[in-house]
């Protein structure tokens, strides 16, 4: 692969998983901005045409081949840059880095807070994806209890989980109830990846609110 | 890792691709039917003792320990049976077959049929998960036109979106409008593997049914 990757994102979207990976990883890399409502890149370009889904984040590929969905993304990236460690550290361990992965896109990203954010959703709908969301909780805040990460370090599914907590700050999910991801949650929020890529992301994050509502 | 695998399962349901991948790789496994409703298996044992949150597939490995999730299941299937190429040939392969396998399991397994299979869901919620699925269908009808499969050969990714598809016999969800994914769903139907599984795990589905009326 030639060049340096292209990451398609959107501020504070789950995106922002791949922005931290980038970070551990020291990678050389380019960012592009996506309005999440136009679905216009910073330069103009439609983003529909690249992925008619419209989904963050996508990367580009030195080869100018595309990646989408960020599980895939977020793999890739831990194996491109073997020296940072974001990944298993054999078969087991990778097995349970995917476990993860699906966990927190499957459990917790789609079915807990997707229909929270989901303007067009009415309230039962929302109310019924909280009660379903508290088993899941419950069952991280158990695992969680006495670990610093999900695996035995930090890898690109703590870059995933971290963002998509972060989305309680947006929605009803009150994490007081569960201390050990709410404390996870305040651990990797210090870490300079993390924080480094949290503070850039909000800043883009308050302009893009302030450009809607201008709009 | 010593002994076979074992796989708890519910007929019919997503650890119905799991089954398809053991066949394919002509592995020595087990299988132990989870009942949906009640979360005993079939001799009587608590899965919920095992999985608190009473999900399958889970696989039980060879040394004792479990490992959860469906597409974290399908890989390790795959990497333990690699005569079988059950996933990608190379890095850029083996992210592809996460791409699909990460789109199967969060946009329509999740964001699809989950929310059509659930009783306590209201019909307006139902209605927005149909509408938004259409996007998803339409984007993977374009993608199925003119391939065989979703990367070049048979992989878990296929195994995983055959056995989603199914699932439109008990859902509104129609594939005739989509006529390039209504051709692949019949033409897996009729792969060897898959058609074993299909036919053992209808009998089994059909017996729960049973069950659960005379109960």
């Amino acid at each position: 692969m030639n060049g340096p990757l292209e990451l398609y994102f959107s501020p504070l979207a789950c995106s922002l998983a791949s922005r931290i990976a980038l970070y551990e990883a020291q990678a050389d890399a380019q960012f592009t901005e996506v309005d999440p409502k136009t679905k216009k890149t910073t330069d103009g370009a439609d983003f529909l045409s690249i992925y008619p889904l419209g989904m963050v984040p996508l990367i580009r590929l030195g080869d100018g081949s595309i990646l989408t969905e960020n599980a895939a993304i977020l793999q890739y990236i831990a194996a491109r840059y073997p020296d940072a460690q974001l990944a298993g550290r054999d078969d087991l361990d990778r097995a349970r880095l995917q476990q993860w992965l699906c966990f927190i896109g499957t459990e917790l990203h789609k079915a807990l807070f997707i229909p929270l954010f989901d303007k067009g959703l009415n309230d039962d709908a929302k109310q019924r994806a909280l009660d379903k969301g508290k088993s899941r909780l419950a069952y991280l805040n158990n695992y969680l209890t006495g670990r610093e990460f999900l695996l035995d370090h930090f890898t690109v599914a703590d870059a995933y989980l971290y963002t998509v907590l972060n989305w309680s700050m947006a929605t009803p999910v009150d994490l007081k109830p569960w201390p050990a991801i709410a404390a996870y949650h305040a651990r990797l929020q210090s870490r300079p990846s993390v924080a480094k890529a949290f503070k850039e992301e909000l800043a883009l994050y308050k302009a893009e609110q302030a450009r809607h509502q201008a709009a």
